[in-house]
């Protein structure tokens, strides 16, 4: 066990049951590469404003440098006993400078040095989950449009509703990927914000430059409170709400491409690349990926929650509780890019069984509603038309046949203004491109709908490759 | 029990139970203002449209009128067998004018209706939020402007850290407060979209003008896609998850002022009127309001979390399950809302205690980062200054002295850099106004936070206004 | 408004708007039944110790007697000035029978009265909730007994893994409420003691018999500890953490009963009298009924959260945040009964189609594992086995058969083991009677589960009627 | 990569992408001991059924041990490709003995099999947690013995209330306790049931004995229904609600601790074995470990809510969201028991600060109800009481005096049944001694919770050893 940098004060050395129970570096070692970052900044602002010669900022810059190399070689060993990420690389760097190593942390405190981190951190997995969502949301299109003129059953309380395009379908998961990715957007940028230089919690009496930092960071921001800054895990919390949401959305994809490759359904086909069989059922083929990707909704909630309840109730400032933010917000980052990839990967190779769908799509009297607002444009009531066609299919059911099935005589005994071009209109096709309404799912429509997701995917991607930090 | 308006298909009237179980009309009655309001805007479009005439819709309008008063004088009598509120304002309206009133429901649907419904009454609460967050910035500023020569202790881990102004602590809300009108304001954003018009999931074959709607209705935006219209929850979620974060902040100013009303911090009294008595205990005033903010906490939570359960899973479009997304909304824009005002009527009634704080502030070693960077513009690297000072402490602890208390010699036995010039820096105010990096605690780096607040208060407050929505 | 009775000590009236968001007497009226009942124990208590007279206990409990009937006639408004139900039934109290009703409040607290109230609550509706899970485990066996012979595909993953028997599917859920019948009956047991006489945290000074007062409100128990009775709400956080498990058990039934009538699986028919229908689709019946019960799962998941935040990290005893434990343990009591009962009813309302379920069953190769377990009857190892026979389904996938429509030849060219028998494998009925394993799916095993179900419930339904508190 | 268990049916393989995104084994092989020894048993009961032979069982059982022995030796690599620990294991016993030990998976399914698996190391957990509750009890029960003369104010409302033993308070955290090792143990009887022989899901076609599998891994009971067998994670989320409300307890306690531990405070010292100090600050020494374990609540609590999530509405029976049932189960496990460990050696190392608690217990006008008291003993009515000494407490504070320091005439003046023996009432031992209620805070009552809690101990602690399994 080594000695920790903060003993002075202490009479009795740490618990060694402590050490283990305290100890952050099993996991934000994986930091290690955000911290070096930030520190060498810090450590050139601090020669640019004359608090350390620049003789002693090359020193430490260069052992930090040497550092990460040992560190990605994996020829630095982390313990417990060093606490954390910052101390284990102070630690490394005095071995190998000496003394002038512990000029590092002047103006600083871990308090302010792990608010950074996270912040560079989540800077890099905001723009990784903004691109995922963009590529998925390019992936959704481009299956839309290879599918543009399949037709299946709408469904509302899992029931046949109304006839629907497939692109129609897959396009309203654009919709809510796209409200994802504008999310992630504006949480990059309360995000992206300098936090170094608050210090313990009050500032420093050092004449220290953070605009500078900033600048060497890319960050356009520099925090405005310093007790905030310290205690702020807004930026993660809303990460994980986010991200709550994105896989929410996710879920429900799933949820459908498991209830599809039912042999009931057979909407669809996974590919084989993508699915697992059974240990004791040799026939088996599983829907593995979007079962794991709907089970996996489960953890980011729990994450969202485990952060919430953390947060809940705690005095100004820093608090040791605060520690436990970096797994929830982790293991969130990793289900959520992990997801994305995949399923990024998995959509363009679903094969839709078209007949299946559009057989399905004319049944179970999909066309009622047309029906009715056909009585509707003859001047009945809609409440009126709507009972009528009602009786008309309660009258179907019995008898056991489809609306197009019945006669005009049949039709005439439920209401006399149905007349012969009642037939023409129960044609599933017709009937989908009926509905032109903003939004709807008519072919022109969502062939507008199409286009103007392209050029907005355009504008986004062009937006997110602006936000990647301009590092001198 | 009265016939349902869509029994037409059904041989069997509703269990009764099940009635019961279903309706939702004891709460979604709260929406009657925002459902009557979406159907006369929702039937002049229908006229403009030539959908029905003007006559028809002259009927239905003064009708719809009629049942608003009737609702607002406790009137008409809501119940279960009416399911909810459409259907409710639909029967009166069909009992008031006769069958006319079933013209109104011609090209909706009560899956895009309930959207309609919920937007508007989200638009209202977003706003109320945004105005009463302003509010309480104002009223955090004006208290830390009064309270500007304050200063306390700063703690991490509720340990004495560094002496703070009073203001700089206040000003750490505020800031948290300001994050959460800014997604407040984001959320608003997203929901401020019509959705009316994509009918049952597909949109509508009658020949509608959805942006005329929105006109009528103040909204700039149109849905994309219909689909995702009638099944789109995310506004809401976003909504309650935007409220959690705001109840946490909420939850830690309350946990303070537990703390501070306490006999051993005793920093400060808030008014008789914000505080209860016991039952038993004839002697006890309780901070009951912080403790009951802290408290109300936990059910924000727990309807954000019943919300993404609600959700997760649910295939494409509109399930019934849906209908349990108001209730939680309800109950988090209630508390929110109630919580804010008040917050807002609470801090102006505080009274610090400004000799204890400030008596704390002087106590435990508040200084001593003070010595350890003194030590360091005299040479000394950090880390061993912070070692060398670590020592001085235990050795005052030992001695049971303070360390305004030692003599030059006592300094100058653990480091000799430590000179006369040493007891100069022992001076809380000083050392406050030392701290003079960005976002510090010095007097002159918060007056300039206060200014820099009230101006941004001034900007956002137009902000709200601007997006009142103007409605024709 | 009317005056606090704790008002002595304070100079200030309550704020209005304070008054309002600390009362609780809008949703703890609800408790007034418990209240009186207690209170009338504790006055008894209380005369017989000699702590009042016999004749002011008359006095009291018949004043009480009076105001129990105000209340259930709706005679008596409670408003928010009287805070909760305890001061407006002691108000009452005191304009009822004058200056001896201040008696009633001797030797207690509100923080071990409402200790009370709840925990009389709680017992009442934790024995509901026994006897209705068994009602619905009764129903279960039922309708497991009726549709004995009904075969429909196991699924794993949402395929079709090995034809099983109905009965032995709705059995699994009648084990899920069998154990959370168990929970609850601990739960009970852990409820089922007095707290009062606790008083504010310490106990009381005046000589009182709190094992007389359990007496007279069946308690068999009196706590241990008064600091932990008035701040336990463990009992509360059970129940709904139970009550959790259980709406998940539901929603998973709830989710197959959805999935069972869609048009493409249509393996049960929901009775008209448990659906809705459309406001604009005039063809559709919707499982309303299984989808609220699957949605509801999501608000009690939420109270249980909201009751684990709340009670996070509170120091003891009474804070005024444990108020809030009310209403999340209502709404979900409240949610999980009416649930329960609905569930009861709508049960044996099911009419499963047994023709679709069984042409389901034959299909998709659900019998392959039974000819793997062929091979390994005659010697093959079952590794080897399973992947002969996944060879031979790949096989039949590409020339679109199914096992049973296979040659010997081509069987043989897969194996050489398989034999003119193996057609008699290929028979459902007698694949699903070959597992014979304890809690397998063959006849034999479900009808002796039937049975055995039978006995466990007719056992348990006596354990419920012994905990019915029994009162002098 | 190697050729997957189940791959005949498949014509594409894994892509690889999705083989880690699957995959369970960087996580499930922790379960190798329970697998192996599952296995063992199975392997034997084959055997002994006659189903393989014993010259089979043998081989296979001595590969088997030969694999436990290269895992623990780290000498076995797993990796992605081999899905999960099954897996691994069987392809490994496959490479030592060949085809025989394909034998193996005969009348199981990794359905069943990983049920067997977290069942067995479900038992060791709970028995493990109830060691070390009934320890934690046992340190508060020594520890309240070793302080039973100290008082301190009773707190509510984090307000002086009424003065406690401290050894009261401290029996109040061993009351949670208990209730919390009760739930463990009723948890563990429905943990251990044997569900192995329920197969992929229908039960098996071999004639297998379950009951003697059960008997050689030391089960009590065997599963009643296959399909819920292989579905159920009750007893997980049982366990994990359980773990939720032991950590809420520990999280109220560190709360205290951490209260107790502030310069304002000063109640008590933690040694500073289990304190950490700052980067920046040399004087700090920082409640880490309470700090810690309150935060740590937030993960037990999110662990449970995933699960929750997870189960929501899943149709029978196994399906792929269910591996993400383990992670947090696991995480649940290590935080309840590192913290159990931790508290168990925290607690004995705490030095309470008895002249400060004393102190503060004298100030507050702790002993109002007990004046309120005196004058209902005198026949004042206690409403009218409460609010005399309510009005006397306004007075001694507009006065700046305490209670003790009134004259009697000052007394007099709010009651004249205030006489000279009210000044005995107010000394603290004896005020607490007064409170003589069954589960109050007297010094006999305290004496004789201690005693009845140590006996509670004893008994329990005997019924874990006989719970641990029995294994031949």
């Amino acid at each position: 066990m080594s000695e920790k940098l903060w003993q002075g004060r202490f009479e009795q050395p740490t618990d060694k049951m402590v050490e283990e129970y305290t100890a952050s570096i099993h996991f934000d070692s994986r930091l290690y590469r955000y911290d070096i970052e930030g520190s060498i900044a810090h450590c050139r602002m601090l020669a640019d404003c004359g608090i350390i010669s620049h003789e002693e900022a090359s020193q430490i810059i260069q052992g930090l440098g040497e550092i990460l190399r040992e560190i990605e070689r994996g020829e630095l060993t982390l313990e417990s006993s060093q606490e954390d990420i910052h101390m284990a690389v102070e630690q490394r760097l005095m071995q190998k400078i000496g003394e002038v190593g512990g000029k590092l942390h002047t103006a600083r405190s871990r308090n302010d040095q792990i608010a950074l981190d996270t912040r560079l951190y989540m800077r890099d997995v905001l723009l990784q989950c903004r691109r995922l969502l963009l590529e998925v949301m390019a992936a959704l299109t481009d299956l839309a449009e290879k599918n543009l003129h399949v037709i299946l059953p709408g469904f509302t309380h899992l029931q046949h509703a109304q006839p629907v395009l497939l692109a129609h379908h897959l396009m309203a998961y654009c919709e809510m990927f796209s409200r994802d990715e504008e999310r992630m957007a504006q949480c990059y940028a309360r995000t992206n914000v300098l936090p170094l230089g608050s210090a313990a919690l009050a500032g420093t009496t050092f004449p220290i430059d953070m605009e500078r930092t900033a600048r060497y960071l890319g960050f356009p921001r520099v925090v405005r409170n310093s007790m905030d800054a310290v205690s702020d895990r807004d930026y993660l919390i809303e990460f994980c709400a986010a991200a709550a949401l994105t896989m929410m959305h996710v879920s429900r994809l799933s949820e459908e491409l498991v209830l599809w490759t039912t042999p009931e359904f057979d909407f669809v086909e996974i590919s084989d690349a993508f699915c697992t069989g059974s240990s004791i059922m040799p026939q088996k083929k599983n829907p593995d990926v979007p079962e794991l990707m709907r089970g996996k909704t489960g953890r980011v909630y729990g994450n969202l929650m485990a952060l919430l309840t953390l947060t809940k109730g705690l005095p100004l400032t820093y608090n040791r509780d605060l520690q436990e933010d970096k797994e929830p917000v982790f293991d969130t980052a990793d289900t959520l890019l992990a997801t994305l990839a995949v399923l990024n990967k998995m959509l363009p190779a679903l094969r839709f069984h078209e007949e299946k769908m559009a057989e399905a799509a004319a049944r179970s009297f999909a066309l009622a509603t047309d029906v009715a607002d056909y009585l509707v444009l003859k001047g009945v009531p809609f409440r009126k038309a709507h009972h009528v066609v009602g009786q008309l299919v309660s009258y179907c059911i019995r008898e056991g046949k489809d609306l197009s099935e019945c006669t005009l005589e049949e039709f005439r005994k439920f209401h006399k203004s149905l007349e012969e071009d009642i037939f023409e209109l129960l044609d599933i096709r017709a009937a989908v491109d009926r509905r032109r309404s903003l939004g709807g799912t008519s072919t022109e429509r969502v062939r507008e709908a199409l286009e103007s997701m392209r050029a907005e995917i355009a504008v986004r991607t062009k937006a997110v490759e602006r936000d990647v930090p301009a590092v001198p």
